[in-house]
């Protein structure tokens, strides 16, 4: 099957940055065989040609840091203080279920799909089930099952999310979306001993982990009390600090802390809408950039950030970076795009098959439509994209080469889906209003 | 005329906070005749019913800072330091027409309906093009033509905006939709005799002032040398800081500043996006909201914000409070959306007349659809508004009781009017992109 996209503006995000104002882009099963100028000689070679209409065509983004599955938390107790332990620990204890958690995963997908993203870091519990919908809906994931210091909703005692890891990094290993990988929770919600063991089967399994690091002020605080360390610190003088880490947040991070992770390239989720909307304060991503950390967006869970588009966290992130420095200049719009690709990619260790439209590299694209009042004019598209745009701009998007979304349209069942996952969530709503209640 | 409107989650705004779950709203002619529960013998009363399928229905939102015209200059060198005096001063006097600031306003106006804005404030040059603008389109506008120390595209002289606007404001006084006021540029960009006319002329005519105040470093800068007072000092001093004056911004306040302002009940228009896209700064609306003083949101032009809609600056806005003071409780989300709606009203001292759904009041309201994916679960319809929500949620809206957005679509004729714009703006285009290559 080889599907040709005419008439698009083009945003490679390769190295050059080069753009084609009217190119085109050749499809050819699950991967990219052609970018550039228009040519007419590939419209004869194409099973299926699509015209752009002038619309920005660029790589499919990609969300480093994502719990999909939550949701069914989403507007609830948003403005709460320690909503983490008021709200969101006890109802994932008593409410996710396989079920709940496979149905939240798909409605998340088909959100994320619609809004351009085409690949999603998820550390959850169940993730198994989010890996089967990964599977069924077609979306590129990077899902590790959390691993954490008590019982859960899918494990009977504290740990047991690494024997369900191990088990789950074997099964799905070399698939062809799902790439998995180890989640334990956070730097102070884990034993040294666990933090290790799950470090030991990434190396094992030469795959990644990913956790929530120098995110709380509480977090902080107790390694300064109990280790006179940092977060950063500690996880290196336990030997994790490594190149296979994915550090979710990383907002309280000193020099000396970015200078370790650099020495280590240990990897950043950035989640600034999560960050912001929790009061927890700005990620020094201008000096991550500088220390040549790679760094990506991530939207956090759903009931964190509420969103699960990159648009909502590319302009966050520009807003923020500018402010916090002080400095309108600083993170211009097309770097920030860098940070939800090809940035992206770097951080999943996957910059070799996504992240830019590039020859041979796998076919995730998004079309972006300019027709829409908020998009005109377009003296810059990296500005469009970045300032004038939201998710609701994004036209098509195509993972692996398969089209999932056209004019705007889930090739899906987008209301069975909702449907199905109304249904799973009513024990989930009554529970949630008892606590609401009780608080 | 007797439009109901019936199976809406109705958000009041009114004093207590009211919302109806299931609730109707009826129409008659330009206000309200009925807010509160479902009742059968409405259906009898009305000549129209519409089905608002549970979406939520809300009053118009209120944008109180605007330069809508300024349309042609979105994503034209977003992130270039002194944007201001490099590119929009120079560009505005060499290329702005009678005929592009209509056209601009209408195209502003048609992409703030589709957003869910039935009110705003507009200041800038040929104002009186943006008041027919209004008038074409059903639009609420409270209109200031700006005055400024130098000869601009509609003036041969410096400050030629106090006759232009006085004559505006005599021609407009009493309409239905307009509201005529005067817009003295900024703090340092007039003499204080200027300042001195433009309040003048607004108590002569019992208008309102709006003008942009505390906003650059520059502006604090001067006035700390040329007077050891802060611009707010300054203006009470030379008298025209008073319950007339809108000043937009107020990024930099001290206590004693807003202690001046809440005795002399100044009104404020907090622009979060503007100010922090230019690495501005947070101003302190915590504060300011504990003052006493009338605080709205606005947009800024689509220059500065680069979009026209109050969810991105309701969401933006309680991001930056939140870190700004570590407090994630800070701002409660129905907080966030009366800053959007009653207390907007306030600031354009119409609180009488709209921000919120309440009998007699104008018949401006928007109902906002929950069936797209980013609008489920709401535990909470005020979070799923700042916290979920985007401009494309708008599915209808009215402005004085008539019905300007349908199923998303407007009632006018969108095509036509982006046409004419991009027609007008051919020169401006061709000037954008000279002087882009000279700098
Ligand atoms: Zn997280
Ligand atoms: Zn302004």
């Amino acid at each position: 099957m080889r599907t040709l996209i005419k008439n698009a503006w083009i945003l490679t995000m390769d190295e050059q940055l080069t753009t084609y104002r009217n190119g085109m882009v050749l499809i050819e099963e699950t991967r990219i065989a052609y970018v550039g100028e228009a040519n007419a000689t590939l419209l004869e070679r194409a099973d299926e040609v699509i015209d752009a209409r002038g619309g920005i065509l660029m790589p499919g983004m990609i969300n480093t840091h994502a719990h999909v599955s939550m949701i069914p938390f989403r507007s609830l107790g948003d403005d709460c203080p320690d909503r983490l332990r008021r709200y969101l620990f006890p109802l994932e204890n008593e409410c996710m279920t396989a079920s709940l958690v496979y149905h939240a995963a798909q409605y998340g997908i088909l959100e994320m799909q619609q809004s351009g993203v085409t690949t999603f870091l998820d550390m959850y519990y169940f993730e198994e089930e989010v890996a089967k919908a990964c599977e069924a809906l077609g979306m590129r994931g990077v899902l590790g099952e959390t691993v954490i210091n008590f019982a859960t909703c899918d494990t009977t005692a504290p740990y047991g999310g690494l024997a369900y890891g191990e088990n789950f990094i074997k099964e799905w290993q070399g698939h062809e979306l799902v790439t998995p990988i180890i989640a334990p929770h956070a730097t102070n919600t884990n034993e040294a001993w666990a933090l290790q063991a799950a470090h030991e089967l990434a190396v094992k399994y030469d795959t990644l982990v990913t956790m929530h690091v120098a995110e709380m002020d509480y977090e902080m605080e107790e390694f300064r009390t109990n280790y006179q360390m940092t977060p950063i610190e500690y996880l290196d003088s336990i030997g994790v600090l490594s190149d296979r880490l994915i550090a979710a947040h990383c907002i309280h991070l000193n020099e000396s802390d970015m200078k370790l992770m650099s020495e280590k390239q240990t990897r950043v989720a950035h989640c600034i809408g999560s960050n912001m909307k929790a009061g927890k304060g700005i990620a020094p991503v201008k000096e991550m950039v500088a220390s040549g950390l790679a760094v990506g967006l991530g939207t956090d869970g759903p009931s964190s950030g509420n969103t699960l588009d990159l648009f909502t966290q590319m302009k966050t992130a520009v807003y923020a970076q500018k402010t916090h420095y002080k400095d309108r200049s600083l993170f211009k719009a097309e770097e920030i795009v860098k940070l939800a690709t090809i940035g992206g990619a770097k951080v999943l260790r996957m910059e070799h098959e996504i992240g830019s439209l590039e020859v041979s590299k796998k076919a995730d694209l998004v079309l972006i439509e300019t027709d829409s009042l908020n998009m005109f004019p377009i003296h810059d598209p990296y500005s469009a994209i970045v300032y004038s745009a939201n998710a609701s701009n994004v036209d098509s998007v195509w993972i692996n080469g398969r089209q999932v979304l056209k004019n705007k349209q889930s090739i899906f069942n987008q209301k069975h889906v909702k449907e199905s996952l109304a249904k799973e969530m009513q024990t989930f709503r009554q529970r949630a209003i008892e606590r609401a209640q009780a608080l």
